[in-house]
């Protein structure tokens, strides 16, 4: 029995991730459906992106991990199945996967094959969902696409002046908390001196939120490792403002 | 096993849904539940009528699609089994399954008889959720309804002046995409020369939402074949200010 | 098989209750997991512990429940593990069981043991999901915690002058619906004179919404038998500008 998890930005009213389970139930009957969501803001590849790192690992050997957020759906894009020693990920080429191939050791890459009878406008039913209850039926990856060189994608970038590190935002989550691009074993041979998020001075990294009572603002590392801004009980994203071009500053201790 | 799905405006955070679930788990222990949606805009008959279209028919066989948008709980209004080669559905009978039935092919209809304990304000947890456990474990719906004559409802109506439609807007979806109440088929054998939606003039009718650039306007036959405007990675919606009394305008070639 | 139902604040964009999901299904890949919803109020242990009441008791003897809004996680509060006869109940201890326990019999009740390697930001994921997959796979509680003794909560608290009873306001719905503490058993006994919620007057206590016509205001006893202010087909906590210090009054006819 394989278990087959569903991304998307698709919302639910729609009915749209309902064609997509009852197409892989019809496929795999024996295949157990698990939502991850369909909230992700519509068109956001990265915050479906950082999405997949949060849940990917998890799972149990042999999860098929179906992740569709495609404004590009129909155009030339093309579709991919990521297989790893643990998991199969299938979705669009549009770099849905590339947080997700900085952290897992992918073994093999394929082209999704052109189906001759997908509509224009909804892969996720007509071209993802037939893919994962073949895969889900025993059918290999190779069948279905044409394998591709493994890429990696870049990791993440920020600047540096000086001592200072200037970190960009990658994502705000659902209780406006905000993330950041870098993770604290990029900085664990360092001494953070101080960091600044729009001119408020944090005094030191927290372990945890209610660290701070409520209302109070802090930052710390996240359960994914990340360096994130929080407010205990509260929306950072609210309190600042927050939005994509924000960059937090990390001052060293350069001694 | 039996699939059931379970589709409502009831959202979740309120635990209806979650006490269905328990009923039907409670009667049907093999069931397997999947969620269509709980996120149909309160009360929309409509909107749920629509949603139906997207994915009754790409379940297995035997599956009971379980539907409850009822704005007129707890009055005479009667609970409905409709019954298909293909499939099972129950919910009120309030046009919710009028578009359903100018697709599916029905092959008897029962009105659910009256149970005793039921609450006023609850019949998914206290009729449509049993009803469904009943069906999931082999109950005939004979035993749990009255057949009733299969009716159909009447097809989309639209204004005709001239050589120009006037086709009212069916629903806005969570994209923001605009859908109208008009199939493909009903015009393959027309020459298209020009759509209008509020003054805005589209020159054709694209296959996919990224032939526009970010932002453009569009329209396409949608993957149920339902005439949509759009906006290649934005709302439609928005864009138009669309509500509820909007129509589009289609000029035919009449020679 | 057990049945694992999974309550939260986390939405589900984030991939949070994607990795709670994914760790139990590795350690218990027998469960069937359920959502009951992930679209509680962030932090809102009321509304949570409102909304247990609305599904605990319609799920199959056994059942595994895990209810996470945490805004205290990594501080010194305790995770909880209640046992029915027919229940397992996993998550903080925080006030969110507090209505459950005026309803439900519980057995035993044990204080969650301290796990090493948990982060301080996700107990959803490194504490509770953990615990349910053990239980889900026989573990006996009493190996994961520490017996205490069972606590009864205080019951609803309401104050009384002369024939008049205020009622606090509870939660307000997903439709609107402005929910009070108090429940039908409690005024059995009692002839009600009349209903008062902000200066409108509740001639009668209906038994369903469609008794008045739509945008219509009316009170019931609710699917729970709490006491509950409606519009139909619309939002009443709209129309009234319902607040959380909100109270209805009950003029009682003490004859």
């Amino acid at each position: 029995m394989s278990v087959v998890t569903l991304l998307s930005d698709f919302g639910t009213a729609n009915g749209y991730v309902g064609a997509m389970k009852g197409v892989i139930k019809s496929m795999a009957p024996d295949a157990e459906l698990i939502d991850i969501t369909h909230d992700i803001t519509p068109f956001s590849i990265s915050y479906a992106a950082y999405t997949i790192l949060n849940y990917y690992n998890h799972f149990p050997k042999g999860t098929i991990h179906v992740c569709v957020v495609d404004p590009g759906v129909g155009s030339s894009r093309k579709g991919l199945i990521l297989q790893s020693e643990q998991a199969f990920y299938i979705g669009p080429d549009n770099g849905l996967f590339d947080l997700l191939m900085l952290e897992e050791s992918l073994l093999r890459l394929y082209e999704i094959n052109d189906l001759a009878e997908s509509s224009s406008t909804f892969h996720g039913r007509d071209v993802f969902a037939p893919v994962a209850g073949l895969i889900a039926t025993g059918t290999d990856p190779s069948k279905l696409g044409k394998a591709i060189p493994l890429k990696k994608p870049k990791p993440f970038q920020f600047r540096k002046v000086g001592s200072i590190l200037y970190i960009p935002k990658l994502i705000t989550d659902h209780f406006g908390n905000i993330i950041f691009a870098i993770k604290r074993n990029e900085l664990s041979r360092k001494t953070i001196r101080a960091i600044y998020y729009k001119g408020y001075k944090f005094d030191r990294i927290n372990n945890f939120y209610a660290q701070e009572k409520a209302g109070g603002l802090l930052c710390l590392w996240n359960s994914l490792n990340f360096l994130e801004v929080a407010q205990n009980q509260g929306s950072a994203a609210e309190y600042f403002s927050a939005c994509a071009e924000d960059e937090i500053e990390i001052h060293l201790d350069e001694k």
